[in-house]
């Protein structure tokens, strides 16, 4: 890993909306920024191994995915515009059964490729057989928060504990600090009080977060009523949960208390409208919730439900959903919509050196090709990425100091193999020749 | 213009949902489609000037985009995040006024290098100084339905239908019959009825259409019921307009009465999904529309409230939109998704010649390069296209029998030339150097 300087580009470093250099220029060392700053601010001496020219082109970190199921890679447009009970029972369900370690290892591979060439340069996964994305992520040069989904009231409720044990065991600061790991129980209506008190012990004792889906449905709204009589975030609140770090996925139906909560106790949440509204789960309160001051992080949710990993797409959505169902143009401005895909999601997986161009920051800096017809004229680059932008405009990705694409060109995998392996056991999956 | 051959892509004809050939191919002879199926289908004897190899493409009609201000590029990330009196009368309307003709030509050249590059073949623009706008369509080789915004109280009222006279005069069925004119009345609140009428007696004897906004906010609502004591819909029809044929931009804020107006009168609806969530005007009932039997297509609006002119973003934005609003997530299947921004956008228009890949029908084909990773497995197309895709995996843009765009370099354009003259004139514009 040679040291890399990044010359030429607009560098925006996400530390405020006017913290951008014009004609910047990044010195990385190792794993880490050593400076950002205008032209020539690079320390004296720096002797680079790699310059990259970033002419026409916007430096800036790497999105974060605040939720993924990545494996789910291999069912994306499989089974579509369904209710969400008959597309999990009928659909989801019964091929999942079926996956083996092979079929996890590439739908993630998949997953990783498309995110790297979509700017992605960390996710928040929640799936099983996790010792093969972490696999993957080492690989692949991603940076990942891995969690084993626990379901309480299923039969192998005991040995998603065990795993969830070994994968922290294992892989918890692994590829090379790039990997951490959270426990994974799967949600309120699927995982008892007294197990999620399990993995509250075990979660504390390891010092890692837990990663979880919250108040999702209308469904389990009514569920976590019926049975414990209050919202499934005053619910969870009572286990003792969030006193540990949180990452909570969808929080769609919320009332003024639970926001009040999730503020307080700090909660990450993992906003996912595309999946929400695709399958009509509903619109989360994410205006009110920043109000509160919560803190906010954007995911695409696995690629079954969305149906791409694509982090700019997802901005763009959840500011013009955010507007139109609140009947406020204003809300979620463009550079708060810049910090939940960044700097936000960072924090919200519990990773407060990931997410901004600065000095000992971890070099996790993407390239955006701004010289496109429709990133002009350039009145406002920060309006141009969350409106205008498109995913495919991501040049060079940049992860823990290593090129890991460039100029578009992914240097960590074989596009082609992957291609080729997802298909074939995608297909074999659903049955087809 | 030779004649072309396109072999080995998979043919998506929009004639019905299954109606795909896996291995198909397309002939095409002067402006029009010859033949389309399976492999070995294109006549005896046709000797194509150019093949085109779609291998691992699917060819399909063309994106028709169903309202645009092109020049409006020009204020492209302008003015955002604002409710829409301040961001018209603070921000947009004053630049307007200091257009100058080229801006307009520079504007539209803009527009037009983006929707190629994106997959538009044909779009309905509304503006002013439209003599540029033709041009511009003439040069592009795009297909266009051109109207002159008229504003019937403001006090050039009578000169914007003198100018829309010599518009339809000059340009109707001109650049090779690519262009077609429609009368352009701006929206009720700012066209008084007998205003409608003069414009409906020239429509009538000019034979042509009628562009205008209906129904966009709440405040348009508000307005019209306190003048004509009722809702826009029932105040256009009781004019006479819906008699022509109409393209009725926007059609956010409906009753059921106005939904089968509409659907009885076969007005054709321009749903634009992202402006409408982008300055929170609402959101339009479009599944009721469709279970109405109303006509449906899709637009993005001008570039300044949207921020670009990605016909494949607002397929997925308004089927997103439709499942959350309405709480079911089978609302606007992608097949329907799909009709909406080709062959039934293009009905919209007017131009049932357009928008399917049939015998006789104009050859504007699209081919979209479904090697990426975000486009596998292959376990649904159509699905692919409306959830996954994005407008930067078009490679090849045929209209009206010629070769627009291929391998992604437009053909028609200089680039480099269009992107510096809009740059230097939107600068110029709103004051920087």
């Amino acid at each position: 890993m040679s040291d890399i300087l990044i010359q030429g580009a607009t560098v925006l470093t996400m530390e405020g909306h006017d913290c951008i250099f014009k004609e910047g220029e990044i010195a990385i060392s190792g794993d880490s920024i050593l400076s950002a700053g205008p032209k020539g601010s690079a320390p004296e001496g720096f002797k680079p191994g790699l310059v990259l020219d970033g002419s026409g082109m916007v430096a800036m970190p790497g999105f974060v995915n605040c939720h993924t199921h990545a494996a789910m890679t291999l069912l994306r447009s499989f089974a579509d515009d369904l209710p969400l009970m008959m597309w999990l029972s009928d659909k989801i369900w019964p091929i999942e059964e079926k996956l083996q370690p092979d079929d996890v290892y590439w739908g993630t591979m998949l997953c990783c490729l498309e995110m790297i060439k979509s700017g992605t340069t960390t996710f928040a996964d929640m799936y099983f057989m996790m010792d093969q994305v972490a696999r993957v992520v080492e690989k692949s040069g991603m940076r990942a928060c891995l969690s084993r989904g626990m379901i309480g009231v299923a039969p192998n409720a005991q040995e998603a504990i065990d795993e969830s044990i070994r994968l922290v065991e294992k892989w918890h600061g692994g590829a090379g600090g790039r990997i951490t790991v959270m426990f994974g129980p799967h949600a309120p209506y699927t995982c008892p009080p007294e197990y999620l008190r399990k993995v509250i012990g075990l979660a504390g004792r390891y010092g890692v977060g837990v990663h979880i889906h919250v108040a999702e449905t209308k469904d389990e709204i009514e569920q976590i009523q019926a049975a414990y009589g209050t919202s499934p975030v005053r619910h969870i609140s009572r286990t003792g949960l969030f006193e540990l770090p949180v990452l909570a996925a969808h929080c769609v139906h919320l009332d003024q208390g639970d926001i009040e909560i999730i503020a307080e106790k700090m909660v990450g949440v993992a906003h996912c409208p595309e999946s929400n509204m695709k399958l009509a789960s509903g619109i989360s309160p994410v205006a009110k919730l920043l109000e509160a001051g919560a803190l906010v992080g954007l995911g695409t949710d696995g690629a079954a439900s969305n149906n791409n990993l694509d982090m700019m797409e997802e901005m763009r959505t959840a500011t013009l959903l955010q507007k139109v169902s609140t009947g406020n143009p204003m809300v979620l401005p463009s550079y708060e919509t810049l910090k939940m895909s960044t700097s936000n999601g960072a924090l919200a997986l519990g990773l407060p050196g990931v997410g901004k161009i600065r000095k000992g920051m971890k070099a996790d800096v993407i390239m955006v090709n701004f010289h496109r017809p429709h990133l002009y004229p350039k009145h406002d680059l920060i309006a141009h990425l969350v409106y205008s932008a498109q995913s495919a405009d991501v040049d060079t990705v940049i992860i823990n100091g290593e090129v890991v694409m460039e100029g578009r060109r992914v240097l960590t995998l074989d596009e082609e193999e992957v291609l080729f392996e997802a298909q074939k056991r995608a297909l074999k999956l659903v049955g087809e020749k």
